[in-house]
């Protein structure tokens, strides 16, 4: 099936069937599918933790707003943002995208000292407002990666963002939880969007044409 | 090809040849892989314009850092979010999708109410650094959209978001420029990123697995 059909398959499952574990394989797509997600000039400002420990989603559920989904989904995926843009995140970036391509490093100098002007003079929080919009491009690349493999997924918000930094000792990787995303299959009689149509706003309210 | 090939395809070209023009049929796919994009609950607060109005990508160059190619792609696409949440329009989206569902006006007024008090009780700037972030997973797919039918494109934040909205009056529209796509035919000998090895984070660091 092609991206549009995965798109119109996939609904953001409101129950899990607890029983059913998606395969170390299909996550490490998953995964991939936001690895290679473009980000702002390259950056690629964050990480994905993978949680399928039991005890450790537990703890995670306090605040969610879908706990039982977080408890009973297979995986969850935590898409987690820098804290902030430094020198050193931006070189090692940068660095280790001209060796990878040969280049002398400090190849792209001038682009880098532009980021560092720009980025470095702002508020950590200015940065990772920045920092957490790239993150859903990969969110967006993951979850339609499940969908080609006909796994159920829900992208997450509703949570306690506080909790989870907290239990997953984010602080101390320089990062912050910004999403969620759950993964596995979908419990499809506890699930009530399992049958509803999915609606959108309709082609001719969303596009505009200038032609 | 599946989404994994798709995304180690595609690159953000740097470079577009003027001369070659991407199909109406093409682009009505690569704005319906957006539309079908998932939204914080389910809002879809944001529309695409499609500009291939040559005089207005003109008008749109003004501060964006790469004006030739703005100039020489085939389309740009401007995702523009709204300017703030409203009753009027959580309502007009609720309203919608309960008319399609075939279930009572009301049905999720619970949830509704929920999201007019955390939204309505925001600054605009909150609301909308809220609604840009949605923004993103449209662009993903977007370019994965694109990638599938082999068209190039480039996701751009390099602009003047000011001078996008003033020429395009998305004022009038209450909606704010978030990001760019261009959409074309790279001319692959200016295109410098063409030959180019893909560089991303090493799976080993950007993932951290939880078992």
């Amino acid at each position: 099936m092609n991206l549009l059909e995965n798109l119109n398959w996939r609904h953001a499952v409101k129950a899990y069937d607890p029983t059913k574990k998606v395969s170390q394989e299909n996550i490490d797509k998953i995964v991939e599918a936001a690895r290679l997600a473009p980000t702002s000039s390259g950056l690629q400002p964050f990480q994905i933790l993978v949680i399928s420990n039991q005890e450790i989603k537990e703890k995670l559920v306090q605040g969610a707003l879908n706990p039982e989904c977080m408890r009973d989904c297979s995986h969850v995926l935590v898409f987690a943002g820098w804290d902030r843009y430094t020198t050193e995140r931006i070189d090692k970036v940068y660095d280790f995208t001209t060796d990878e391509r040969g280049l002398p490093r400090g190849r792209f100098v001038s682009y880098t000292d532009k980021l560092k002007e720009i980025y470095l003079t702002e508020t950590a929080e200015a940065n990772h407002a920045h920092i957490a919009r790239q993150t859903y491009i990969a969110l967006g690349l993951a979850l339609a990666q499940a969908a080609e493999l006909k796994i159920d997924s829900t992208p997450i918000e509703g949570f306690n963002t506080k909790v989870v930094d907290e239990v997953l000792e984010l602080n101390k990787l320089g990062l912050k939880s910004v999403s969620l995303m759950y993964v596995g299959y979908a419990d499809a009689e506890l699930d009530w969007l399992t049958n509803m149509k999915k609606v959108r706003t309709p082609k001719e309210e969303f596009v505009i044409e200038i032609k």
